[in-house]
């Protein structure tokens, strides 16, 4: 039985997902995944206008999925208030969904790179920005004093700070101590800032 | 009047860094470097034992002139003693070296992590090291608690985080838009890193 438009679509991205995360945005070939679904490359390009609205789907997913183990990490903590600790598991959901994902992640940002945002659909935008608005919820609720943008701006320098930690790789010895170096880095980063905003900043000579 | 060993060296480097910063390390070609010195392929092997040399002394360069512009922006700032300022100084230094090297250091960082440094010559752990010394002897100075474990793992975070913000360009929405919201964040993240140290934090629970 012929599969309908939505469930081709369906094997088409996990078959790009698959691809991508194996050797990054290079590896997207419209005649790969034809051969892999069964189908001709003009199928690829019913469902799809081009390679780049394949990725933009895959990315979807990506951003879905990231935003889904986010909030599945809050949800373990419901009922703790503690910012330190709620970060911390955020991060460390970060953490994991990087090494799940070590090629179509890094594939991700690299798209977001090579375009400017506002040309992109709003429903991609729409899909980042709820992530950073999960960050933004848990330190709005940390009752700091910090206006909607300087809420904005600290989530989004949050997760570039832990997104550089988990893949500078720069103090790699081995995995195993890249690994516990990586996660000393983020209890001291979240830790310290934590304090800092405990303490309040004055932010007129930033 | 043919080049001694030394001055060959120097021009295949130069012809080295060129290749990598325009086209990542799979630009890096013994026969282009050939080509471009006027010098025959053998000749280059004669020089280094193979490309993953001529690599890492490349990245040895790179990490050199790195050094000096955070050695630079400190000299700048000769007498002044507030480490929020002497923070942003350098990563300041580090957003333009960055800029500067839009290839050659990404290829950098993605050297460092395909090998455990521990297998890397002395000298080039060296070299990095010193760098982290910068930022660690700028917290030293600041007279908070920490000890020098703490200070190494906050000296690699605090890079990390600047190199996450600086390089993810996750909220982009223009170049110009990019370069201020960098900015805005590392700012942030800085002043707020600080305020935490002043505070002090207790890492028992770290």
């Amino acid at each position: 039985m012929a599969l309908d438009k939505e469930e081709m679509s369906e094997r088409v991205l996990a078959i790009a997902e698959t691809l991508i995360d194996s050797g990054g945005a290079e590896n997207l070939k419209a005649r790969t995944i034809a051969e892999q679904a069964g189908i001709a490359v003009g199928s690829v390009y019913n469902l799809f206008a081009d390679l780049d609205e394949v990725h933009r789907a895959v990315n979807m997913r990506l951003l879905d999925r990231l935003g889904a183990a986010g909030a599945s990490a809050m949800a373990d903590l419901k009922g703790v208030k503690d910012t330190r600790q709620r970060l911390l598991a955020l991060a460390g959901a970060y953490v994991r969904f990087v090494e799940a994902h070590p090629g179509s992640w890094p594939a991700l940002l690299a798209f977001n790179r090579r375009r400017a945002l506002a040309t992109e659909p709003d429903a991609y935008q729409a899909q980042l920005d709820q992530l950073f608005e999960i960050i933004a919820g848990v330190l709005a609720d940390g009752g700091f004093d910090l206006d909607g943008d300087r809420l904005r701006i600290a989530a989004r320098a949050l997760w570039s700070s832990v997104h550089g930690i988990v893949t500078s790789g720069y103090a790699a010895k081995s995995a195993r101590g890249q690994a516990d170096e990586i996660w000393q880095q983020i209890e001291l980063l979240v830790a310290v800032f934590v304090r800092g905003l405990e303490r309040g900043v004055t932010f007129d000579h930033v």
